[in-house]
């Protein structure tokens, strides 16, 4: 039996640690499928990081914890929801439960026959990713609310100089063609 | 001569019934095509059917009515203003006339030679579409704004709690993806 | 050597041909490609012009102003920001300098090793793209902004009932779909 | 309940109309959706006609032979075999009977929970999709395979001139993009 | 007026530039189009250069022939041919009269009302792209086939040896995904 | 560190195996991405099984094995060669070193500026994909080219009379559309 945990991770913070962390406690030898959704939105200002970023961000957190078990697969977004349970479950290894905390989410596995657990958040006041990448965008702190390797990436790459230019640039036309409308 | 009435049906009401009947009893003669817009968006506050839900309704609602002569089509969206015209051309039977109240669904029917005519709502004041779905969502009465088959469909969709959930629901990354951004 | 600059060009207006006879004089013997970007949306308030009439309007344009040298292309939207340079670079022939004052467009770019050079802006307040979209909709003066050539055109075209109805209407479901939500 | 049968009717012929027939007959009181797959691929010599050319003939083979009950739908590809039956699901009002001789859409729909019935061919030799598109591109006697109204249409299109052509020309690059490879 | 020549370009060679310049000496005033087909395929033996590869050549053996008034574009494929004339008709200036030797491609441009007309090939033994494309994968002669600039460029894009490559290597699954079948 | 292979897995096999295996030991401390390429198609002769199988059976393979150190991933064709390199890239953590033995991948992926390292086929007679599916399709043995645990999954999933189904059937237009050409 597996898991599947499904979010953007748009950054990967301690609040996602937490709920993996709790469900492989749970569940010690089940797999756990990390889903990373909307994997091909990168460079705006609620969807900052590549897949290939928010991949590496898991991977550095889960290895600092010393969790194993988990399996990160960036979805792409198909944009139907009356098709998007069974286009999940045509690319990722066979799953039964699914964890998560949103309703439709809920409503569209459960009609498919997926056993729908609740999200335990923890700490959801600092731990949530709008309010991080507010942070990162304003210059308060925001390293207290992700794992210490993910806070060491996060400033290799930039990231506060990244969400501060997204935050004031007007958003490019036609996935990032330019500046003269 | 065949005629087009392009709609949404999200869901299928009373002034849709209204428009298909008076338009078949001015051109009895004349089959009618049903296109059923944005087909493929279903589980959003705007667009909570599916596309073979909204096919449902209308052949509910035609049947009860009595109402025979029309071709309903699910359309899908291909975003392109300027393709539209012949993208519907090429899928659906020779049509002639379109029936819209869309200034520029006009506009760009007549820009490729089609006779538009406007569509006459009845009681647009009740029967309308957001007005609809947010009756479904906050439980006021809708059932006097459906044909009573479209009525008795609803239910057994769960439709008042399906439009309570998306009115409540943080939209969902990726076409469904999750709960944890 | 040659140079790229990317508008929508929604229209194109005196602004930009300032900016293009700069970058002519500065660099008479290099190329300069224009990628009109959003190629495939048009009918909208924002993007109310087919990728066809914006190519129209540059080539006008710049015959009337006596600017050769410039080669517009235009350039379908990919919405994949992490994919946008390489996408532009596979179409367009090859080009080192890029001019932008976006910020994520520089940013891309540079991430990408090519020059980027901000855009020098001439009169802003008045040869802007949306206040220009504004006044055809309202009636008040715009024909001050734009080339001669690209007013009549934009006349020929019966642009200010163009703007007045997109403005008016709502939004067509279904990239044009209609009128019966 | 109603019962599903899909084709790609290039062009619809007597084989398809015994099957209508025999279905209805089976089953009088139970809808037939008829998909037509492929929708979006014409002008190719499998696929010569358009879905508004096969809407058409299926519409005119029906009137003709007085048979009512069937609800022509064209569907366009989406080319994953793991997504089809709920895409098709998604579009379609509910079914719950599919007839096909095609194993692999067998398989597909079976293992989707749906009753699958065996298609009875009938005349295969003659009333057969590719025997008839050949015999429309080399002048041999094609008409006795078709609904005489069919044959009307087909002729009014040019078919066979079509036919001729396609078999002959080189296909052209890029959805008809040209002459000069 | 304008005029409009499609092709693949895969190379660019003398029949093109031969073209070319006879359309141009026979109609100096008019601006000539040239549409790059299926831009977005390369590194296939069909067609082994990008699109910007392709645009490069274009412009530097026109460079190199004194010819002007010319407009490149390159055309991303959208493989319908029903929608293929009013695509390409939303992306490039108003053209009215379509040069091709392409029996289809004339058929779907004089059902749309374009003047069609022949394109006169010269040479037709020695410059045809199959054939210079053999040459470049089997090494005997196809410098005398091409423009002198485009022959350099080739020459600079190690295009021998990219065909020789393309001819041998099984065509990876998945767009160039890999080695593993 | 990370390395990359990529391949379909169609299906994994003990040549995949052995070449996991050694580059594992080579570099015991660097993870090794496994690409599973053209996730989107299955059902076909050449790639019958969907991405979740692919997965599945790798996962298998590998804790038989007890193989660590692997992160396989779903990547869903693109279709453009030139941008197949940057869209892999924006997709999967950072990874510098490429496995493969296709020399157009070996080509992209260098021009990327990757190290690529060639990969060591073993027992390449007997394991090797299209030799497998044939016998699976056959009858003859194919248990002695996959692990034990795909050889079980393979046999669960009834993988021979799918082959077999798919080596028989006319492909069904439409990506599963059916049977009445």
């Amino acid at each position: 039996m597996r898991g599947l945990l499904v979010g953007r991770f748009q950054p990967f913070h301690l609040g996602h640690l937490a709920i993996v962390s709790e469900i492989r406690a749970a569940h010690p030898t089940e797999p756990l499928l990390l889903g990373i959704g909307s994997a091909q939105i990168s460079y705006t200002p609620e969807n900052p990081f590549t897949a290939s970023e928010r991949m590496e961000m898991i991977l550095l957190a889960l290895e600092e914890a010393g969790l194993g078990g988990t399996i990160p697969v960036p979805l792409l977004d198909i944009d139907r929801h009356a098709l998007w349970v069974p286009y999940v479950a045509s690319l990722l290894p066979r799953f039964e439960r699914v964890y998560t905390s949103n309703p439709l989410t809920r409503t569209l596995f459960e009609a498919s026959g997926y056993e729908v657990v609740d999200v335990p958040w923890t700490n959801r006041a600092e731990w949530e990713g709008t309010r991080i990448r507010r942070s990162l965008a304003t210059g308060t702190d925001w390293r207290g609310a992700v794992p210490p390797a993910v806070g060491r990436y996060l400033e290799s790459l930039g990231a506060p100089a990244r969400l501060r230019l997204l935050g004031e640039a007007p958003r490019p036309p036609g996935g990032g063609s330019g500046p003269l409308p």
